[in-house]
């Protein structure tokens, strides 16, 4: 997710069975489905797909695969029809002469025809190779069934034999995924939008989110796989407007506040295989959008005992980030807990980091009221000092915009002051008008988490027609390109960007992109 | 084996289930142990070793192990002490940071260092690449136990991270590997010779002959790994001379008598996994050592029912060869039933050929006569005029030498002769003393099997110290260049050469290349 590596061994974590026992009662049903190839499809160059790769259906038809047989060097590529997440088998023979050799295979997991393209050899990235999603098989005795025992995202599959001998040919049938969600499809009826685009954008949303519901809410089923809070937030957002698991976002309230350093912090994500592990990486609002979590779960179903169970965990997070505020109320930042915002780190995140802590600290206030917080007068005067801060000393009328660094005007600033209600409706919608006339098209900006923020800023600041358009132009596009699933990164000025240097280490379904599901339910459906 | 591949994929083949169910009940027990790697090694240049690669003691020691951690690209070469075929396992932790991606190993397991230096990727020679002993895993979850399925033949396994993550290491520890062989190193007390070299390959000869003791004796244990006729009558012989297990052989004989063409004819080679299968591969005298294996096994262990419960088949062999000959007794080649004699085609192969057939004519007499077969004469009279041609046509006094093809004297018309004793003793010794004079040193030969037969002809010929020094020269020579156990094909002229293009692919421990053992007990022990 960051494109820093954050090692802190020598953090010191508590386990709190208790809240982890929670967690584990919490644990959803893993739902499996078989799916079959639709077809068997061939690269093709196409200007108009992401990379300029996209397929077309084979001569060879998947209805006779097994006659088939295939050589050294011969590809085959499965198309499974959409985006899965899931297991992968399929049975294997060989025709011609007595198998005097072993079978070696490639096989190959691509989310994304851009992906078919890209050799694993030439990846050279600082993103671990260990993710491409690629094994090596050798089948000493035929015919065989293959259960790879590893979960795979992808649409197609490719086989390549890498050899089997002169005299006889490798033979494929049966293939299928298992696929593996623990979103519950009948749980809930889909919208159904006039404007087909948009339709399109939900659709494709859903599909994103339950892909990535596993275990936990995953950030991405390719890559990464763990639970981030940050992404959590938004994909507890889509959730609620869609599947409607709150047993799965308590599982993660859980995760969190069962795992915190020993002063309380919390990591700003978790793994949960091959047991419960916090990761040594903490970002300054990630750690304090458990807050906007837990506010959020009470808000879509209200919960007064979680609330109160959770609060102190809550509160810890709060009181540990605003020491990092001066007696002005100014965000002083320290660059061992970072603030995120976005990926990239070309532009300065102090003003956005002040407005996320608005943003929290009155939904922390809100918590705070549930469980009877008796210092609840010191932040109240911490909201004021904060936020009076942001309006009279970031906010730059003559500009309609905050400031930011040294006399830096860029989108999050604003994005986030309008989020966090520090300036009046009227105000923000001035200063989304000034972003939309100085600020667009957006450039620099690469991740659907930011742009997510832009257009739900525009939509709270009363901008439905922009808040629209940017969405078509941004989830639309990654659409046009062929996106089954929406994607980790995605610069629509730079369709190819890939932030580790190759298509094959990108997540094409990526938990923060999800989040025209609640967008679209929350701002546009009457 | 061969360097041809023949594709006859309308060959039908009759099972008899009789004869396989004797097979069944031959069936060895596979004995197992438990290895440990004696020390880590590195890769060190060292022109006295094949390929001028040879391995030091690493620094890092084997009882410190699971104290290293290792990153991307890291390597570890792993040394057991010996040749090994069996599996192998070990444990894999990590240490660090949280494990935030799959650790992707690559296991790369050799038989001599050479091995160690080749990349699988530069290999493209016509040999099967699934042959390459090679393995690419991931491993998602860490701590976990590594337990590669498949048997593999090696002295030395690389252990290559080809990723973990920036924050974290991986940890090897208690790899070992459980060997597997039919052969009872306690069935017998090995010899003790006086020349430390002759000791030397006598023990090598011992160790590549247990090590292609398997469900069958294996050609190879790393590479082709099934039944050849022509290897099984080398291995028998070595085995009557050593283990002694007389089992294996009869499993062996009844596998290719239970599985023969329509026609009767027995395949050069067959395969019993996943089941029994004949090969589609003929060879003229492969087929005819049918015959010589169950004369050389009655030698060893007089057997008059196996021979009468075999006999009709090995006559079917006979018969089928004898109609190549023409009514002068010449043998009249045929591309679809190939001479073999050797890997190398640079040499005509009619007269060695003819010689065969004599060698085996003799033994099949003996069998015919426990056989009582009625028509005696009719082979008798064969074996004359097949002998006749030899003496009368082939035979040049003026050079003391055998003629093939168009005028062209080589070695191996000289040495199949003297083996099949169409001349006396004494004309023997001189076709060898002319062999030794002018066709020394050997080129052109890179097979151990041609080189067995030229040393038993120096024997049988009565030149022992020519047979010694010859031994010393070749199975000598693969010693000091590093040999745990004999190789499929060298040269010495040419101790780099491989018939494939990579020292990868090559077999270090090949059962052809075992006859040291049998020729040390039968010609030099008194």
């Amino acid at each position: 997710m960051a494109f820093t590596f954050q090692i802190n061994s020598d953090v010191e974590f508590i386990h709190d069975e208790k809240l982890l026992r929670k967690a584990e009662e919490n644990r959803p049903e893993i739902r499996k489905e078989k799916v079959l190839p639709s077809r068997i499809v061939e690269m093709v160059s196409d200007p108009s797909s992401l990379n300029g790769i996209s397929v077309r259906t084979s001569e060879k038809e998947i209805s006779k695969l097994p006659s088939y047989g295939w050589k050294r060097d011969d590809r085959l590529i499965l198309d499974f029809g959409d985006h899965r997440v899931g297991s992968f088998e399929m049975e294997v023979d060989q025709t011609g002469s007595p198998m005097d050799a072993p079978l070696f295979l490639r096989l190959k997991f691509a989310e994304v025809p851009a992906e078919l393209a890209a050799e694993a050899s030439d990846y050279d990235g600082w993103l671990s190779r260990s993710w491409i999603q690629e094994e090596f098989i050798h089948l000493d005795k035929l015919p065989a069934k293959v259960s790879l025992p590893r979960r795979y995202s992808f649409r197609y599959v490719e086989l390549k034999v890498i050899d089997t001998s002169p005299k006889w040919q490798a033979v494929f049938s049966n293939p299928s995924v298992i696929t593996e969600t623990s979103a519950d499809g009948s749980s809930f009826t889909p919208l159904r939008l006039e404007d087909e685009k948009m339709q399109r954008i939900y659709d494709v949303g859903i599909k994103t989110l339950a892909d990535c519901m596993q275990d936990v809410f995953e950030d991405g089923p390719k890559r990464d796989r763990r639970l981030w809070l940050g992404d959590l937030r938004l994909q507890a957002l889509a959730d609620y407007a869609s599947f409607d698991n709150t047993a799965l976002v308590k599982r993660c309230l859980y995760l969190f506040a069962g795992m915190t350093t020993k002063e309380g912090k919390i990591s700003a994500n978790v793994f949960v295989n091959p047991k419960n592990i916090p990761d040594d990486t903490f970002l300054f609002e990630y750690s304090l959008f458990f807050i906007s979590v837990l506010y959020d779960l009470h808000q879509a179903h209200p919960d007064e005992e979680l609330v109160k169970e959770l609060y102190p965990t809550a509160k810890k997070q709060m009181d540990l980030s605003l020491q990092m505020f001066d007696e002005e109320g100014r965000l002083i930042p320290d660059e061992n807990y970072p603030v995120f915002v976005d990926w990239s780190n070309e532009f300065n995140k102090d003003t956005a980091g002040q407005a996320e802590m608005i943003y929290v600290l009155k939904q922390f206030l809100a918590l705070a009221r549930i469980a009877e917080e008796p210092e609840m007068e010191f932040y109240l005067r911490k909201l004021e000092l904060i936020s009076g801060y942001a309006k009279e000393k970031l906010y730059r009328k003559d500009r309609k915009l905050f400031v930011t660094g040294d006399e830096e005007f860029n989108i999050a600033s604003q994005v986030w002051m309008v989020l966090a209600g520090v300036m009046s409706f009227e105000e923000n919608q001035e200063i989304m008008r000034t972003v939309v006339r100085e600020m667009f098209p957006v450039t620099g900006i690469a991740t659907p988490y930011m742009y997510h923020h832009i257009v739900e800023a525009l939509f709270e600041a009363g901008l439905v027609e922009e808040a629209v358009c940017l969405m078509k132009n941004y989830w639309g596009k990654m659409i046009d390109l062929g996106a089954d699933t929406f994607w980790e990164a995605f610069d629509p000025n730079v369709p190819e960007y890939s932030p580790y240097g190759s298509p094959i280490v990108n997540s094409y379904c990526h938990a923060w992109s999800c989040t025209p599901v609640y967008l679209i339910k929350k701002y546009l459906v009457k």
